[in-house]
Order: C-alpha cells, then sequence, then structure tokens
C-alpha cells in the first residue's frame, strides 16, 4: 500500500533533494507540497518548489503558499546556507507552473480531515505552517497518519546556535505547539543527519550520469558543501531533509527512542534548543519517537540508486 | 456615515454588555461576532455570544466560532471573574441559532480584503483569532480600517498578575504579533477602563425599567461586582469592553498618547505585561494610540442611556 | 538622638549632593562611605567621595571601595548623564585622602554586627556591596537599624529602559537579593523622586552665596540639568539622591506603603524592572516600605536651607 | 613539586570521597578545605568535612565556612541523593574540631593573593564561595594557579533537570560568574563522571580490608548506589568528585577540549544548563578546558589503590 505524502517544506537545497526522493520512491504518492519561509523567503520557496517538480516533469503536483514568517518571532532566513535563490548555485528556469490560490494550511486542514488516517505529513522546515492549522482545527491532530519532522539537535550542537538547530530557531513557538499538539510524530534530529554525509565521491558517482537532475543536484550540492566546509569543518554536505522523507517508508535506516522533547521558548541564550528529558524528571508522557541512531549508508545507497534512476529517467 | 463593525470577543460579562451596546448604538453595524477562548472556553463564549444576540432579538448578526486555545501558551479560563457560564448569575435560554461553519480568523481576513478600509475590528478579548488571521493573511494589516483593543494594563496594576491584565496575560504571544504587525491600533488599557465603575446605583437606576435585558445586565453585573469586591475591593464592577466599543464612534471620551507599546513574552514574572516606553529609549516609531485619560461618566451616561433605550425596545 | 548612616553610593551628581546633605544635617552621623561601581567606574566614584568630602571639609569620615562589577551581569555605566568624571563639568582637586583597606562589605558588616540596631544603612547605587554583604554575613539582616534604598521604578517608567532604573538594571541581581533578604528596607523609587525637580531658580538662589560648595553644586548640576533636558525635556535635575537620605531624619516629606515589591531578573524586556503587587495576588508578606507620595518643596526647602548653611560655613 | 589545593566542596558522599583522595595523594598538599551549601545544608557539610578529616586522622587540615545560599536563588538542597547528613548511611562523631572563624572566601582570597600562581582551587559544589570571592577580590583570577570544576552537563543529560547538572543548576548564577571570570578552569562534566561508575565489584574488594576508611566508604556508598538505582537505573554509583580531584595530578586520566562555554541564568527551561559553542558561532575566546572524554578505569584503579593505602593506614 503507497503512502500518501504533503511535503511542508522550504526550499533549500536539501528541501530540493527531498522533493526528487519523494518523486523517485514507488512507496509514497506525493499528494502536495506546501511553501513555507524559511532558507529563503517564502515567494522564493514557493519558486523553489514548483521548478524542482518541473524539472522533475512533475507539475501536476499541486504546491501551496504557506506563511511568510514565523508565528511570534521575526523573519529569519538563511542564504549563507542555500544561496540567495535558496538553490546553491543551480539556475533552474522560471516555473511555468502557479502555486494554487489556498492557504497551504487549509489544504493541510482540508486533506486530513477528508481522509482520516490517510495523510501524512512530512515537514522539512520552520513548523509555522504546521503550527497555525493545528490552532485553527485542533482535530487534525488525531486525524493525521503521521508527522515527520526534520529538525532539533537533541545532544548534537546546533547548527545556528550553540544549542538550537535551525527550522526551530526560526520558529521555536510553532516547533512547541507542534511538539506539544499530541500528533503522531517522527523527529529526525541533526543528532542523525550530521552522520550522512552527501560527499563528494557520492556527488561524482551521480555525475557518471549527465542529465538535468544530475547537474541540478551537482550545482546545488556543491554550494552546500562550501558552506559546510567554511562552517563547520565538513567535507561533504549534510542532506538532512531527503533522510526525513526515506523514514516513512524505510524506517530501518534509523534506530529510535520514545522521549519527553521539549522546545525553549524562553529569551535567553537556549532559545530554539530541542531538548529531551532522558531520565523523565518530569514524569511525562513521551511526546514523540526521536531518531536517535542511524545507518548512513543504508540510506545514502536508498538515495543515490533513486536519484540514479530518476536522473536516468528524465532527460 | 456607520461604521461597519466585526467584534472578536470572549463573553464573558462586559464583552455581553459590548455586544448589547453595539445593537443599541445607531452610529455603527454589528456585521459579525467572532468568538475565542477567554474568560470561558470556546464552546461557552459561542454559546453565550448567541444567547446575547437572541435576547436582545438580533441573530440576525453571524457568530463565528475562532481558536480555543491561546497561540502558544497552555489554555487559562477566568470562572472566578465571570462564574461557569461565563455570564455571571444570569441564565439565557438554549440559543436557537448556530454559529456559522467558517472559522472566524477566516471571517475575518474575508470581510477585511473584500470591503478595503471599512471594516472596523473591535477586539476584547484574547487576541489569538486575530494573530491567526495576520499570519494567514498579512495583507488584512493594510486593509483593516481601524482596530481597537481591550487589553493591557500600562501604568496600571494588572488584574491577574503584579504586572499583566488577564487578556494579554492568556495569550500574549498572539498580542506581540498583533502589536508589531502595523494594524491601526487603539489601545484601551485598565489604566482607563478601572476608572469607569458601573456602580449599585447605576444598575438600580436601570431596574427601574423592568425588561429581559435589564434583568439580564442585573444578573450578570451582580456576580461581577462580588468579585470585584472581593479581589480588588472595588465597589461596583469595570466594564472594560463596553467603553472600548464606544471608543469607536465616542472618541472623545478618553485622551490618547501615540505610543510604543510591547508585550513581555519571556518566561519571567513580567510575562504579559504590557508597556510602554515612554521616554522612547529605543527610538521607534509609535505602534499605537493609547487611552491615557478618560472622562468616565461621559461614558457611564452614554451606556445607560443606550442600555435604556435598548431594554424598552426588546420586552 | 543622632542617627548613625554608613552610605553606600557612586558619586554621580546627585549622590555628591547626598553626601553634603549628610554634612550639613545635625540630625545624622555620617560614620563612613562606601564606593561602588555604577555612575561611573569604581575607581572614580571612590575618588569623587573622597573630594566632596574634602571639598566640605569631611575628610574625617573613611571612603571604603566595594565592588567594580555587578553581581551577574556585566559593567554599565553612565557617563551620558553624570559626565565622564561622574561630577558633571565640576572640577575638584585629587583628593589628599586615600580610602581605606578594608572591602567595603566588610566594613559594612562590621559595623552592623559591633552595634546592632543602631547602624542605618543609605544605599544610593547598584546595590552589589550590600548583596555582597548579605550573602557573606546573613545576620546583618536581623542587625541593620533601617535601610534606605533609592532605586526602582514602581509605576513611573524607567530612565534607563521602558521598564528600568538605572541603579537596578544595572545590578537587578543584587536588587533582587536585598529586596528578598528580610532587611527593614524603604524604598525610594523614581515614583516619587521625578516630582522632586531642583529647578535653575534653586541653583540661582544658592548661587547667591559665593563659595566653594556653591560653585561645585552649580558646576555639577548644569551638566545634570542638560541631561534631563536632552533625554527626558525636563527644565531643571532631577535630584534622587539627598531625597532618600533625608527620609532618615525627615520621613514627613513622603507618603508610604508597604508592598510586595520585586525585580525581574529574566532575560526577557522587563529586566531590571522593579514592580509591585498591589493587589498581592500572590499573598506574600510586604518586603519594603515604598515612598509612593512626596511632597516637594518641603524637600527642596530643607536641601537648599542646608546647603545655604553648609556654603556659608565652609569657605 | 606538591600541588597546594584548597578544595571547595559540599560533603555530599563523592566530596567526602575526593577528601579522603586528596588525603591519600602524596602528589599535593590539601591545605585548607572549603564548605558550601549544595548536597546538604552549610551546617552539614562544615560537619561533614571535619568528621572526614577527623576520620582520616588529619584534623590539622583547617576547615572554613563559606555561603549558606545561592549567589542569587533559592536554596536547594539534595538529601533524596546523600540522605539527611549527607554521608548517605554513614554515621560518624561529632567532630572534635571546629571550623575557623574566617569566611571561606576571605581565607581563598587570602591564600590565592599570598602566594600568586601557587594555589589550585578544586571546586566540587556549587560555586557561590568562589563567586564571592571573584566579585570581593577580582586579581584572584590573575593569581589562582589553576581551577579544576566539577560541575555542568555539556551533551550529556542533566542529573537535576532534563538540561541541567546539581552544581549548576544550584548557582547557576555563580557559576556564570566563575566561568567568564577569566580563571584557568578545568571542567568535569557529567559527560565524563557518568562513564566512571563505582561498582559492587570495586566496593567488595576495598571491603577486604576492615577499617574505618572502608567502612565508611561502604556505608556512605551504598546510599548513593541506592540512589542512582531507583533514578537513573545505573548499577553502583557515579563519583563524579574524587576524578575532578585526581586531574590535579593525573590529568592524563581524561582528554579535553578548549571550548567556549556558558550557562544559561535565564527564566527559562534551560535554567542551570552548562553549554558549549562547539562552532563557536559567537567568535569568542575558550574560557575552559574541558574534559570530554576518559579513561575510566585508569581513574578507578587509581582511587581503588589510594583508598586502599589509606585505609590500611588509618586504623
Amino acid at each position: 500500500m503507497t503512502t500518501h505524502i504533503i511535503l511542508d517544506t522550504d526550499p533549500g537545497i536539501d528541501d530540493a533533494l527531498a522533493i526528487l526522493l519523494a518523486l523517485a520512491s514507488p512507496e509514497i504518492v506525493l499528494d502536495g507540497v506546501i511553501a513555507v519561509h524559511g532558507n529563503v523567503s517564502l515567494e522564493q520557496t514557493t519558486r523553489n518548489a514548483l521548478s524542482v517538480l518541473e524539472l522533475a516533469k512533475a507539475s501536476r503536483v499541486p504546491v501551496f503558499k504557506g506563511c511568510d514568517v514565523p508565528l511570534v518571532k521575526e523573519s529569519l532566513l538563511s542564504p549563507e546556507t542555500h544561496g540567495a535563490s535558496g538553490l546553491g548555485y543551480a539556475q533552474l528556469p522560471e516555473p511555468a507552473t502557479k502555486p494554487q490560490v489556498r492557504h497551504g494550511s487549509d489544504y493541510l486542514i482540508e486533506q486530513i480531515m477528508s481522509r482520516p488516517g490517510e495523510v501524512t505529513l512530512v515537514a522539512l522546515g520552520p513548523l509555522t505552517n504546521v503550527a497555525l492549522a493545528i490552532r485553527k482545527e485542533p482535530r487534525i491532530v488525531q486525524n493525521v497518519r503521521e508527522v515527520f519532522i526534520m529538525g532539533g539537535a537533541i545532544q548534537h550542537p546546533g547548527n545556528t546556535t550553540a544549542l538550537a538547530e535551525f527550522n526551530t530557531f526560526v520558529d521555536p513557538h510553532a516547533a512547541h505547539v507542534v511538539f506539544h499538539s499530541g500528533m503522531p510524530i517522527t523527529l529526525t534530529p541533526l543528532d542523525v543527519t550530521y552522520q550522512c554525509i552527501f560527499t563528494p565521491d557520492d556527488l561524482n558517482r551521480l555525475l557518471k550520469i549527465d542529465t538535468p537532475v544530475t547537474k541540478f543536484i551537482a550545482d546545488a550540492a556543491r554550494f552546500y558543501m562550501k558552506f559546510h566546509d567554511e562552517y563547520q569543518s565538513i567535507e561533504g554536505c549534510v542532506i538532512n531533509d531527503p533522510m526525513t522523507l526515506a523514514l516513512t517508508f524505510m524506517p530501518e535506516i534509523c534506530d529510535y527512542q520514545n522521549l519527553v522533547v521539549d522546545v525553549d521558548i524562553s529569551t535567553g541564550a537556549g532559545l530554539g534548543n530541542t531538548f529531551a528529558d532522558f531520565y523523565n524528571y518530569e514524569k511525562k508522557k513521551p511526546n514523540m519517537k526521536v531518531a536517535t541512531g542511524v545507518r548512513p549508508r543504508m540510506f545514502m545507497e536508498l538515495f543515490l540508486e533513486r536519484m540514479e534512476k530518476l536522473a536516468r529517467k528524465i532527460t
């Protein structure tokens, strides 16, 4: 049985790779894409979502615009990580298709409520759209099938502040809403994604196939690799988002713990810190499943094979 | 020219009086009422809005349900102030009408966007619905005519914590969003409302007319007076909300200052504190007009006359 | 019976005036002066204390050095208010006397513990020294006679941030320690001091006597007046500190309320806010007497007469 | 050359073991012990320090009393971890010796300033005494030889809250002062101490020698093991403090990183969190050396051998 997926995302280089992986994976059906502010502006993430779908000849997948700023905090974008366009050095043509008229959060609500227990949400950016949908229609919490979230850094250092991962730092209040909503969440924090490095060797393997898809991946990844080298001395780049997507159909890539997880929404140094109460001092019920271990090459092989297949198909 | 008003409210005793004042005032047209959690639960505030409209034979005014919990914080209701039902000792019959299907925030967006510059919003409860609408459709900020908000305590002590007024304490994050949105706001804080006491004498004046409306006011107000006596040693009760409504057509009740106002959303002792930077140390542009002076009897006379007129009309 | 006073102070223009008022007042004996960082650096406040005592021919009064930075926060000085030297345009000669060797907080402890119930502490700057003494010798709390503190802004706007008064903002943690220590505190917040304006007319009255003391007051006050005009549009200057000192022997200058007062030590917008729980929502015992009303001219007449007397005496 | 050590400590079971290890180690001279509030009250930690020294026939080592409450926060003790007396099931006789009259922080200042570059401070409890000393005499920062601190949990979960280790949670403000003072600090966080488990087998090895010292260790450790089992499912007990002491003369037990470390002093969920900016986003100079790796059995062998030697000597 295939899984119906809605992607909430802010492409962004690794978000774009997650879209491609979704399209390349027969186990899932990508029903729709909702754009959100984050790596770059909402205008740009919407455009990028449309462009990447066109690149993969998948313009049938509808794209919706969501929120353009965080729930409470001021806007924070990350062009130094993803480039001014959000897709590194890649230059995709202006998309021919347009985003849908309805707001992304309304689309999400409508899809979940019209097919109870069938829609899986994969959220790869700041959680603003999801929080908005929960506050507007609290019943989506009980009716969504599963929610996969790329975000947080449990014991791993943050990638934005000492303690905070980017998605959570950009909209900690939205993360707070979603984490405590009661949704059946699987979290993919930096603790596992930072073990999955897309290396220059991986890229070279893909480049043996010379088609628009591999060219796009190369142009996007090279910028991303440059960032990782400069800021974190990592050779290669961390592709957080496609791994999160992969867990929807290949959960065995990771090991999991059921944990009590919270987000710091204080005004202190810990703002945006996503942390687990491992010893459960507060005696609370676990509120999510957290990926705490990973088999990096299992994921990377999957990713490379799927990209090769897609690259050969789209010429 | 009449002013078109949408009331966002959590009735609540003084909210109910504001609805009655709106219906009794020829200067304005009450286009719709949006319920929000606050004094009591959303279910109850929705029911109360419908019941009060029925009491005043105004069921033509549509009622919409909004959010049932704050934007980020956990729910906090106030049955000790307004009674379990939210209307003190008043017992209104189960309303015959039902709330509209659409979410209140969508109604607000649609009204403002379809009649740019014509809709005046009067918000008398926690600002959750308004914040949600702003985040979903940021353009309402430029297209709303005016926004009158009952909330905050600038230099006056709070009525919920030492520093915080109830509406702002219940949803400080929503207030933060609205205050910094750029909407043309007039704020009515406790600094002025606590000077407008509805006294037992005022009540006795109304009771000379014996109709359902005056009976309702009496039953509601007696509970409210008991609260004010017990908690704050005030003889009579503070009817914050109708005064805020009255400013939409009789602004001369108050004096105003253009101020830089902020809400404390820290996790400290000041959570929910609404404060002004009087000396403007931060060199910011004023973000609202704040009622800082008031002519209490000018308002109270207006209120009593309008209630008398309404009471005579509805028998 | 005379009152034995220890002054903890950061001269500072109005601190200097408080020293002069102490020396000019037969009701009190100034036993010692402890310098603290604040308006200017500890080095400078120590030097200024010595210089002002020499100016008034009172070098017999020992001066002690206290802390050079706040208890927890980073240092914050205020040369724009008090001038680079801390005494405005006044130029006092290098003092001939030196500060004592012992730390000010040890002097304070020793004095209080050796004469239980006899020593009155008047604290006019950040409360670092006092907090340090309390933590080192908690028994001073029960053995000090009275503590008069210039600090805080209860309902009045802050003079440093929207909410915070300078002394409390500079060291909110020390204020927190002192306020909750159990000491018998009388607080003089901006709410009363900002009603006592030392005007150009007052200055001209003093200048009819032409001696070093009046020249000093004029040189110091002119700078201070310039600051108040520029930053707060006040004609004249607010001399917070001498009024606090005056309350030790002429309490009738102010009216008081026993209040539950706290200091915000969060990392939010309210940091350093000194606030009272007027309705006592927390059901706590009042922890201080707060001056909430003032007879400004009663104080100003006292101050001017004493300065005239001192000016005539010191020639 | 022997190292001169001053121990600042709150015995406490593992603190007591650290005192014994200090006495049993020829590489160091224990010049004095300063007691601080923490695991149990100051009265009790002082008594315990004296008793443990008497047990080891080392009453020549002077004991000083320090602070009885944290710098800013309210007192928090931990009898559930260390027992009502602070020494688990151990019952030591009332000590014959008395603490010295001077305050511990003054002793610390005097020792460091009189022997610049010679005194090594080992701080095993909340850092209140050390912070007080720094604020009173800032020059100790440049004149202390080295400072070894047991505290914090960098990437390891806290042992008191989800994020905070006990010593730092009890007095985060003092830790903040010490961490940012410029002292040459080596930190031993839970990340390494929780890898050093004192097991029942280790205890049995010691118990082959039947003398007062081994009996004391057994009685203390059994309580501690019970706590670790109940709260953290650890078989055995974590003896944080003696390992910190051991690093003064056997640094090769651990591996270290020079890091930028801070303490969360907000009022949020992260209060007391000790965290490192591993990627140094803030571009600051490392402020301490942190033990991030450990050879557990190297330490445990040292500890057991020394305890055996001491046990045989003291009969």
